[in-house]
């Protein structure tokens, strides 16, 4: 018997997170499956953001740093985020971009395996990984099959490299299991995160992780282009320097001085003078991640996504699943295999339904607990269904490729 | 005999960028001297600010990377910017952090130049600059006095890396000259233009330049921790490689490929995702800059920062003036010498004239053309006579050491 919106309605009646949809400013008429690429406004947002601007900036001025403590925005996000990943509150700093945490953290962990060249990684991981990696001085990419990485970890590996939820299929890597692999070879493992914190329970501590980054812009819900995060374990943070040895990580940056001496803790990891508009934005999707709780939004993933692939093998069968079916080894974001993926992602876009098309033949739905419901879902698909059998999504001015997100 | 009040209404009066002041909010009861250190906000941003939030987010979701043409930022305020420093638009990209793009254009030239490792600076320089420097792999850090500069170039510098305004004395370099001279020897020159762009005449490409940083929140008036940006004359853009190859500056980040191309032009100094909020912010005030027009702010600058000068000479004879008395020779800040320049500026904090203060005895004071006229020049250095005879500034709670910044 196939899923109907009144199975969808008894769903939503029951969700403890269903209150937190009016915590977001949605746009009318919108089913937004792409939080997983760009988070949706929180609400707050607005407000919090007026008052950086307008009072912070404009009649603080420079006093700010003091007074509001701008100069400590890096370190107290990075606190919240911190227990949103199973780390503690002085693992974590919120800095730069991912791409840029990347290369300060392999360009760490290479000089702290002196010999050892290799950076291990798999195909398809996200490209700024794989092109950061490619840009390290001294240093090799190698890359192998995901089922043969844990073998491919040999005397040469300095780190191992891997996104720990795909943001094409959401498989999830073992963290805990590789990362003992890597350990086991005296490599260093490095966890991409941005498509898992805020979305997947994540335990740094109980996988006993090295190093880890993150992304601040998709489910965290921080903004377009937000700044991005780094953790590095307590084991390791006198041992591990910074190449991007900045001011802002100085021991003392207003001392001035001619001589770099890096600040202890994940100071260090900054590099230049913070973004503080954007921090005010990011801390505002944080704490509201934070307020909802790990424990409501992983239930509410299990349940979506599985509700999700559920109606599309209802209603789509020409579509093919691509992730992983057991919850706990996928991520929240769903994935299927069509060879009309752009123009179905094209027609549900002009319906209201964003998804997004991952070259070359990827339909990808994020499925963010904060503000979407069962009813979302049950429609997002009916849309799709009604596409698909009436040849809607077939339309000249579906096969288009203007856009280039 | 004494400049006065009403000398300053006179110049005030015939000021053809007095209208500016009004293109900006600054809180009543301040006299802002810090806009070298952090500008003014731009009463026209908090608006953009609002929309960039509410709607281009809010309602526009991802699609705003296409629709509202996110994906242009960095190029399109780029090339306002080039306008204002004697670049072409294809010559300049905004991204990261001045530190962050530091170590992209060191990494590149250090790489463009093998067999010589040798980054030639002068002790002073600003920290960052020196820091970053420090943290090059494979390279080392030279610093020579100021005078000795261009006997110091050698075969064995890959660059010469200089801040053009420097940040305490506001001593301006000559960059044609010592540009040509690291030419004749083989190297490039790096030239920082943080406390340059918007302030004083740049004419990168009558100087022959090789490369530059600068920064976004100062006379560009972008927000705290505003995007830097970086400038590579045409003739390097083939042959210089980004060493932080992130996906932004691939040739084609939306086809998602494992391997590495850098974009033409710019494009390749890219590494992560705009900061698109902070980008929004910083375009207000680029916008502004180039409004007012650079001889117009010119011409205002080497009126104001002499009136400033003068004024303090008639009124506080205990201050040193450590900035050039050729105001060709300066940049828009100007920076006195005292022992008690910190409780000094305390002092004058607590009355609404803000500077700020420089280790160990700087008094430095900013002086914007855009936001700032003669009578507020004249009031702010009345305080500071007046801080000065009465004593006033030596009260206790102006010499504690508690602000970070």
């Amino acid at each position: 018997m196939k899923l109907t919106l009144a199975d969808a309605y008894a769903r939503d009646a029951i969700d403890p997170l269903a209150r937190f949809r009016d915590r977001f400013h949605l746009p009318q008429g919108v089913i937004y499956l792409d939080g997983n690429s760009l988070g949706a406004l929180p609400a707050a947002t607005t407000d919090r953001m007026a008052d950086a601007v307008s009072r912070q900036w404009g009649d603080g001025l420079i006093r700010s740093w003091n007074r509001e403590r701008w100069i400590d925005a890096p370190t107290r996000i990075g606190a919240r985020i911190a227990s949103l990943i199973g780390a503690a509150a002085g693992e974590v700093i919120v800095a730069d971009s991912t791409s840029v945490n990347l290369a300060k953290l392999l360009g760490a962990a290479l000089a702290a395996r002196p010999g050892r060249r290799i950076i291990l990684s798999e195909p398809g991981n996200f490209p700024t990984d794989l092109y950061i990696a490619q840009g390290m001085a001294g240093a090799e990419l190698r890359i192998v099959e995901r089922d043969q990485i844990e073998a491919a970890i040999d005397d040469d590996v300095a780190v191992l490299m891997l996104t720990h939820v795909h943001y094409k299929t959401a498989a999830v890597h073992d963290m805990a299991a590789l990362t003992a692999a890597a350990q086991a070879k005296g490599a260093l493992t490095l966890w991409d995160l941005s498509h898992s914190v805020g979305a997947i329970p994540v335990d740094l501590g109980a996988a006993n992780a090295d190093i880890a980054v993150g992304c601040g812009y998709k489910y965290l819900n921080g903004g377009p282009g937000a700044p991005a995060f780094l953790y590095v374990a307590k084991r390791h943070q006198q041992s591990l320097a910074n190449p991007l040895s900045g001011w802002m990580g100085h021991a003392a940056p207003f001392e001035f001085t001619d001589s770099y001496a890096p600040a202890d803790g994940m100071k260090r990891w900054l590099t230049g003078t913070p973004p503080i508009l954007a921090l005010a934005a990011l801390e505002v999707g944080v704490d509201l991640v934070a307020q909802a709780g790990l424990a409501a939004i992983e239930t509410k993933r299990v349940a979506l996504t599985q509700f999700l692939i559920d109606c599309v093998a209802d209603r789509c069968p020409q579509l093919t699943l691509v992730s992983p079916s057991d919850p706990a080894r996928r991520g929240s974001h769903v994935s299927f295999r069509s060879d009309n993926a752009w123009p179905l992602n094209a027609a549900l876009i002009a319906r209201g339904v964003v998804g997004d098309f991952r070259a070359p033949d990827i339909l990808r739905l994020g499925v963010t607990p904060l503000y979407l419901g069962f009813a979302d879902i049950w429609r997002a698909v009916d849309h799709l269904a009604d596409l698909i059998d009436s040849g809607e999504w077939d339309a000249p001015e579906f096969h288009a490729r203007t856009d280039v997100t």
